[in-house]
């Protein structure tokens, strides 16, 4: 009986939101001058980051990483990035959910 | 008197929305199949374009015409349009309204 009330315990814990914050959150302060706090963009030549596919965001990433997607200053930003910060920092932009209204 | 009931029409029509859907809306059905009915993506490796800046549209749509940004479908699919269609195609995804909520 304790080692089942042990177990409910456990699960329940295992259950609720973890107290830490995902390391993305924390990277993408860097990102939020261009690309917005909660990653919609306040700069005309920056997209939108809040809700994309993970897959994509990594992708892009390591394409300006490498050169391989030219831009001046994403370029200059992704350079030092790891695979791990780029994983964290897509991770977190992914996890916003959007939506979206038709204009009237 | 009459001279001014007809401009009173003629300003309460031209008030009115316009019936006609932006050019844009139509052009982007091509889209919608990586990127969403309404600019939110439903495939891991295409972005969600809803509300994203004009500017960065137009940008990237160029830069995928010209294949300075390479990417295997969109470099096929931006071939095509002409400036104009780009311009509708960014104007009709910019005037998309996102909104964004953090994960619980």
């Amino acid at each position: 009986m304790r080692r089942a009330a042990a177990l409910i315990a456990v699960a329940i814990a295992s259950s609720a939101p973890a107290a830490e914050p995902p390391p993305g959150r924390a990277k993408a302060q860097m990102c939020a001058t261009c690309h917005g706090a909660l990653g919609l963009s306040n700069t005309p030549d920056a997209p939108h980051l809040a809700g994309q596919p993970r897959i994509y965001l990594v992708e892009q990433l390591k394409a300006f990483r490498s050169g391989k997607r030219a831009h001046e200053v994403m370029n200059v930003v992704a350079k030092p990035l790891s695979d791990a910060d780029i994983a964290d920092l897509a991770e977190w932009y992914a996890s916003l959910a959007v939506e979206v209204r038709e204009p009237r």
